[in-house]
């Protein structure tokens, strides 16, 4: 047997302050943050991510395998808490919950900590001020799947440990280096390394087939509402855009970015 | 002044109406389905959709434009109906109501109605048996922006009609014409026409960057959680997959699609 704390008051404390990581002040005051679900546990206990606690409730569990997750968490470190089915109900963020919901701590990366793959040719994607936490996830798998050295995110609107975040990223999260800065520290940071920034941008005269996407690059993405600040806009080494057939806004971020990113991915195989 | 119903009852038979509209069923009996929002219906009239009946209720108005929604709305033939503030938001869908829903009367379209805008070389997206209305949604405007000639979606899972994905497709239901078959008819039309079918599946042996995308085209994508079926995978000219840098499941079929698309949309130009 497992020592396990048990919850039954939805006046508990650490049931309030559960709800509350769902915010972002207390989020980052508590430097933890809130991960959902079988799967997402799952993923975070892979990639040897330190999980703080784990809360769960039997009446909610949807399979079988969720005691071998419980004895793994243990196993890394993670106090289990069991809770009655109205408290989880209540700490579940979730439409639908499993019965398992964990509190991971915050990391905070740095541009200099960015491990490049092929040192002759780094290879990012650069996000500013993304709004809607869908995207940034989106963002974050696309950037993945591209095989990016990292995501880069810029002046963010969304930090990278809001619950959408957590969810839309399916464990990417937890694998794939997200650094957070301002404009103008990435973009000296990127000259220093002799990385290119080229943007994506409607207005740009180039195709994005027609740029040349080899070596280091960064690929530069601007917020769903407003595009590239002007800043990135001056500041890019090039400027590229998507052709477009449709209506005018038929592709949002993460499709613009992902089509970018994999026109990088051909030229550099 | 135009001429105005006003339903106050939450028991009016046509709030009663609205909301079954919702699911598929009683959609698909009535023949028509829902646009909430002013962007949509804006969207919907741009395109010369008729509208059967626009209800709204002014207290929820976010803007100055809808007064002007309605009067266009009229002069393209829709019945006004206002609904007072409780009966407005038992009827909306969204969670944050803007005053606006209309019922637009639901279309068929055939695969023998599909125009090519270059009848040397169509360009297709198939997708077979989606399940997530905001995936059907995001296909529609991917397809929409690669500038393929129709989306035909085999054995449907999810209806086009769908609240969500009318949202999803911002619009681009109203003028990509999406045509609804099963699989084998597809098939054969796709075969009777001359155009290739290129299967998008992981267990492919070609990148989708190493095949030949020109000419007549239909690219094919499986569903969310199983990807394509046997039919498809046997039947397809030809199977290319995406490079996969990350985690196995970074990619969604939204995202695999607009690779896939945009990559044809290259080697076309």
């Amino acid at each position: 047997m497992l020592p396990v704390e048990k919850i039954t008051s939805l006046q508990n404390p650490r049931v309030k302050r559960l709800v509350r990581l769902r915010d972002r002040r207390p989020r980052d005051e508590a430097g933890l943050f809130l991960v959902e679900g079988y799967r997402q546990i799952l993923r975070a206990l892979e990639k040897n991510t330190p999980v703080a606690e784990l809360y769960f409730c039997p009446a909610f569990f949807l399979g079988e395998n969720e005691p071998a997750l419980l004895r793994q968490a243990a196993a890394a470190g993670a106090a289990l808490v069991e809770l009655d089915k109205n408290a989880f109900a209540k700490v579940a963020y979730r439409e639908r919950p499993d019965g398992l919901l964990a509190t991971v701590p915050q990391w905070k990366r740095t541009l200099d900590g960015i491990v490049f793959k092929n040192p002759a040719a780094p290879f990012l994607l650069v996000v500013e001020a993304i709004e809607k936490p869908g995207n940034l996830g989106t963002l974050l798998r696309g950037a993945d799947a591209a095989g990016v050295d990292a995501l880069v995110v810029c002046d963010p609107v969304t930090d990278l440990f809001n619950p959408n975040v957590v969810r839309a990223s399916t464990g990417v999260l937890f694998s794939l280096p997200a650094v957070v800065g301002d404009s103008g520290s990435v973009r000296a940071w990127l000259a220093a390394k002799n990385i290119r920034a080229v943007a994506t941008t409607p207005s740009a005269q180039t195709l994005h087939t027609d740029a040349d996407l080899r070596g280091p690059l960064a690929i530069v993405m601007g917020s769903e509402q407003y595009g590239l600040s002007d800043f990135w806009l001056r500041e890019a080494d090039a400027r590229v855009r998507i052709p477009m057939a449709g209506q005018a806004d038929s592709l949002n971020v993460a499709m613009a970015a992902i089509i970018t990113l994999f026109e990088a991915v051909r030229q550099r195989a």
